[in-house]
């Protein structure tokens, strides 16, 4: 690689890899929160990243460059760590709030690569492909505040009160 | 993993993991950097790290527990990533816009897990975990808002303007 424009392709690629291991994660998460509006906002999330999945393949088009992802190492961490989470917490709750967490890692790596990306295309002078990256970034600042507001509204909460309630 | 405790206990070997896997990473990426300002900002955050993982051990013995990192996937994905940019890329200005963005998706996933730790700090009435863990945060959001900075005053244009000047 020796220009923008190639870097600025390779990183598209990797987003694309990176929001399609979130739409086989995403209904994984969804089917293992008990918190019903937890499982609602994923469910919300995929059709979101569906529409997501999109605009990075209009902004290949742009490019005049086929979809195509490149294998994101960071993604395939972040979402091992979630499934990890599903798999070794016990207590329904105390999995809930941890599920948060590895949501918003995963949308913490997308805003900052969006992001990234938004630069890289005003740089360069690409501005339908700004307009698109910026509608996304949206969403994903969205769906993180979403997240952050249904932990602080009980998913939290209940994920220390039930150990002291199995106690009593 | 049952309780909130050994959740949170767990997402503290993750972050403690993290760091000391960025100690390794950011002299490689000042090492790379060709812009002064932006090998700067990394030595200058190489230091606070160093302080974060203080922190971290000090939360560590707020618990009673022995400081011990835990394998995370997502760091060394994003690592790896960034190896790949100082590897892959042949220009200059062009490797210096690509390590700012594998840096900011570091920053990106302590933002996360830090936001995440203090949440669940707070829930577990740990209050001197908080201060800490906030003082870090504050820390990895100052240090990627400078990398914005950075970007944006000289090294993204720098990056787009070489070929051209090669060109002529």
């Amino acid at each position: 690689m020796r220009s923008m424009d190639e870097l600025f392709h390779a990183q598209l690629q990797d987003v694309y890899y990176a929001e399609k291991q979130l739409l086989k994660a995403l209904p994984k998460l969804a089917k293992n929160s008990t918190d019903e509006r937890l499982a609602e906002a994923f469910t919300t999330h995929l059709h979101e990243t569906e529409g997501q999945v999109e605009r990075l393949e209009k902004v290949f088009e742009l490019l005049e460059k086929k979809p195509r992802g490149k294998k994101c190492d960071a993604i395939l961490g972040i979402i091992a760590e979630g499934q990890e989470i599903i798999d070794e917490v016990g207590d329904d709750a105390v999995r809930d709030a941890g599920i948060v967490g590895a949501a918003q890692a995963a949308e913490h790596y997308e805003i900052a690569r969006y992001g990234t990306l938004i630069a890289w295309a005003q740089l360069l002078g690409i501005e339908e492909a700004v307009e698109l990256l910026r509608e996304t970034l949206e969403e994903e600042k969205n769906a993180n505040q979403l997240l952050t507001s249904i932990a602080e509204d009980g998913v939290n909460e209940a994920a220390t009160e039930r150990p002291q309630q199995a106690a009593e």
